[in-house]
């Protein structure tokens, strides 16, 4: 039995998201049905860091799962599974894990970035793979903010309303903000993140790129533990599943 | 009379070219279209720098119209356009021009790019923005090559067979290649190009890539005039108008 590790890119604006559910095109299904064809029927569980809802893209989603296939050199995985699949996802890698890894249980971190365009009139080439805001935003003010959220912090506030988890406890190792011409990218790099809570994160940004909120008032904000304080939860379409990074690797 | 110039992004492959002709989605006709409604049924006559071929992307086509209309601020043209067109066109800019500025004539020079990946699976995101190319390329022999590309030269191999032009001298002012990750980007800014040059000289440096042509034998494939010599037309949805620079700016 081997156990294989894909690192998968894939449009997010083509699926309903990662999870396999019936009836609905989703980016789990696909894959395990691409390599069903290519182990010759072999039922597949393929099991990923963590889900992307409908909408989010990835340059970095990892995913594992076991086979009896004992003939297709793992170099050639990649190529083999693409050519079942639809040219909005892409198997960019694989490689033979020991049998105890698994791409959810053992994540040390994940790294996400959401794009802002913040031009006038937004991009024709690249809509659909971030999110336009016409209003200027004032991006000195966001890289003070942004600064705020690094360490260990009770990210109750942070999380879709209505979504239990035993603990909102997470620690965001390393928080960035930049301008690349028109766009301001947000980079955030923890041990994991809540439902929604990046894209929340990226709301409260805004606001304090448009004077709502002061980039000082980020730790009460955080502190206050209260979704309605915190910014709106921003469209999937920015978001960006970057990296994934494993214990023992 | 006021005289306006546009700078236009679009994505080129929801597109047959930029050039209007009946029964085909085409990009002048869809912006003419736009005009005339905020105009209020004028008839208007977009001129572009030049035309580009079906498929092929722009972040700066320069185009300028005339038009009777002294309501409109000028500084509210895009977001009036933008309204009525598709997503995959968005004007960036509008400038008050002089009677006399042509954005066909006054050309001073163009930039293009051509975006090739050079991973071994492509990419899932960016697909239908760059040319996959699976096999690894000899980047640094490209980057020699493509320096043989500056200067004037008469250019007749690298146009596309059975097209007629006066003169086919043209100017390349800088030819650069860079590698950004898993991409090769290609620019080159010249006086004009050839019907398809930009994309024959990419398919030439890509035979370089690949150990077909040395990079030193540019010259000579230049001197040659045949098109047969030259590397093959690399497809249009690589290639990007980027930028175009006017005499009387």
């Amino acid at each position: 039995m081997r156990n294989i590790k894909l690192i998968i890119e894939y449009d997010g604006k083509s699926f309903n998201g990662w999870q396999k559910q019936p009836n609905k095109l989703n980016i789990q299904g696909e894959i395990e049905n691409a390599i069903k064809e290519i182990t010759k029927d072999e039922e597949i569980n393929l099991i990923a860091s963590g889900r992307t809802d409908a909408g989010v893209h990835s340059f970095g989603q990892t995913a594992n799962f076991k086979t009896e296939n004992d003939t297709i050199p793992i170099e050639k995985f990649p190529v083999a599974i693409n050519s079942k699949l639809k040219k909005s996802i892409v198997i960019k890698s694989a490689e033979e894990v020991d049998e105890r890894f698994h791409s959810r249980y053992c994540v040390k971190s994940k790294t996400y970035r959401y794009i802002i365009n913040n031009s006038e009139n937004g991009s024709a080439i690249y809509r659909g793979l971030e999110y336009h805001i016409p209003q200027k935003l004032d991006v000195e003010e966001m890289k003070k903010a942004i600064k705020y959220f690094e360490g260990e912090h009770d990210f109750k506030g942070f999380k879709a309303s209505g979504t239990s988890s035993k603990s909102s406890v997470r620690t965001i190792y390393k928080a960035d903000l930049r301008q690349e011409g028109e766009r301001i990218v947000i980079e955030l790099t923890g041990s994991g993140f809540l439902y929604n809570m990046v894209r929340i994160i990226a709301g409260t940004l805004v606001d304090v790129g448009l004077g709502k909120t002061k980039a000082n008032d980020i730790s009460s904000i955080i502190e206050a533990k209260d979704r309605k304080l915190a910014g709106k939860t921003l469209p999937p379409h920015g978001l960006y599943l970057l990296k994934v990074e494993y214990e023992n690797k």
